[in-house]
């Protein structure tokens, strides 16, 4: 392999070894190296959390959101999965000559209500322009400073055999709400993007359960990748019940309709969240009171052996739920 | 004007322009409303300097440097620049697929090294891959994370009547070496970027005068349209006296050859300084200690009135510098 492929940008197996291979390689460091969705930082007394992402997602504007939103909601939950409390973000735009002003204020606008909802400022920003032809009309970047509370220390590494695995309701909306929108694709639909703010559900359930071991939210590559990222940082292995997995009739026919796992499709806003087992009824409580979390419920356990992930089917058997090596959805953030 | 345009991207008129209407009229926050460099944040007993800043330098191998040698040194010197020193940056990459592996290692470490000069960790990083004829190769948008000293206060509102006007160094290097590096331009010359890290240099210059008013980088928009936004944020003139601007003759006569003001054209490794009058030998020293420091001079004062920014000329008139409103160099950060 000599070039760049789109599945290098998947979040699959591609993008772990690009990332091992050509990022890790060079810029190695304890910070980076806790390969969590957040680095974390020392500041005077303050735990620091700082997180950075991308977004390319094409179309732009989909139903129940827009790449601002998207945006916003995923560098502040890639916070609030380091147990933190968002502080600041900035936005950088890479805009294509030509694009519509008009487009450029509602995405704008749609970033400054999300930025509100989750309770965090804009303090900083860049603009870019490039030639028509030379980008896809907008790319963001938002990064996130956000502030670890006392006492919590929940990381992909500290999943441990018998703790209880959660998620706050249906998965699956955001990458089949993207595809449903793009034009070259025939689906037409009433899926809407699940794009919200998690910091507030992280807060309530951090405030009950302060042992929460894991916090992850399941964006490029789905709920399967993410698990396996976590069944990898911490050495054990994820046993998921099919029968416990929440997902809309509708995004379950549209996924079966184009013959992709749910499972592997990206969400923007759920969490994983892993307790240990005596603590999972206080958690689900603690979630259910925050309005993202209504649905929360427990999917799954982590178990010593067999590692990896894997899905306890319907009829009883185990199925290994593998890393995804190829792009099924690109540009879906 | 109902279309985004490249000069909206140039950092002159337009780009304030948009800045102003579109994002500020959204965002309006007292970090952002700072508008320097950097925004500064509380983060328990710490103050953080925190920016943000997307580069889309075409093309991305130049004399000189490249996009990731480039991308550090604008964020760490944007850091610099609040009197900050950098404790962290994000490297979020958007890739168009097909691009040589081998470049994107080149890139990799290139950015190591710049950050081990600065002395600056990568702590988390982002990748996404568009479709090819999606994006130019490669952008890179990096933030950062820097420490301000106590005691430490420069904003470019703090310019006052009688201060002096202090640069390190030749100006012009990097617009004229991106430019001379592209293919559908026939200029063939030895002209480098002056690309470098300046976090050192600010260091030194602070340690020894804590008094310092103002520190910017003339980047895009080159000296004239950063002395412009000083000018405005601390509502006074400055006048530079064409004599002092320190030029190389190769520079100068590439600048003249294509009808260009060396004055609008980007740096990435100077500073302008701007320090009480009775400071400005012992900052002048200060900053010679460093490697990027070696011809720092005076090049003008700042005045009450006019308002403004305004060059002496040889025959000794003023000639006003205005905020440029087109783009002469697309695509040079």
């Amino acid at each position: 392999m000599d070039k760049i492929l789109l599945a290098h940008g998947a979040g699959g197996k591609l993008t772990h070894e690009l990332i091992r291979t050509i990022f890790r390689a060079k810029f190695s460091n304890p910070a980076l190296n806790q390969l969590n969705d957040s680095a974390i930082l020392k500041a005077g007394n303050a735990r620091i959390a700082f997180t950075t992402d991308s977004f390319v997602v094409n179309p732009i504007i989909f139903p129940g959101g827009d790449i601002g939103k998207l945006a916003v909601c995923g560098t502040v939950n890639d916070l609030a999965m380091a147990g933190a409390q968002p502080l600041a973000i900035s936005v950088a735009a890479i805009i294509e000559e030509g694009l519509p002003i008009n487009i450029l204020k509602t995405i704008t606008a749609s970033i400054a209500k999300a930025a509100a909802e989750a309770g965090v400022i804009i303090a900083t920003g860049d603009t870019k322009v490039v030639e028509k032809g030379k980008a896809d009309k907008l790319f963001l970047t938002t990064t996130g400073i956000g502030i670890v509370a006392k006492g919590i220390k929940v990381s992909g590494a500290n999943a441990k055999p018998g703790d209880a695995v959660l998620i706050n309701g249906n998965i699956a909306e955001h990458g089949m709400a993207v595809m449903s929108a793009r034009n070259d694709f025939k689906l037409k639909s009433e899926i809407k993007s699940d794009c919200a703010p998690l910091n507030g559900l992280t807060k309530a359930l951090l405030s009950k359960v302060p042992s929460t071991h894991v916090l992850r939210d399941p964006t490029r590559g789905g709920v399967a990748t993410t698990l396996n990222e976590i069944a990898e940082q911490s050495n054990v292995g994820i046993i998921i019940n099919q029968a416990y997995i929440p997902l809309k009739p509708m995004v379950q026919a549209a996924c079966a309709l184009l013959g992709i796992d749910p499972l592997y499709v990206a969400n923007e806003g759920k969490v994983l969240a892993i307790v240990p087992k005596s603590q999972s009824s206080k958690a689900i409580s603690a979630m259910k009171t925050n309005c993202y979390g209504k649905d929360s419920s427990v999917i799954g356990e982590v178990v010593k052996a067999p590692k990896g992930v894997w899905l306890r089917t319907a009829m009883g058997g185990l199925r290994p739920l593998a890393m995804l090596t190829g792009d099924q959805l690109p540009r879906i953030c």
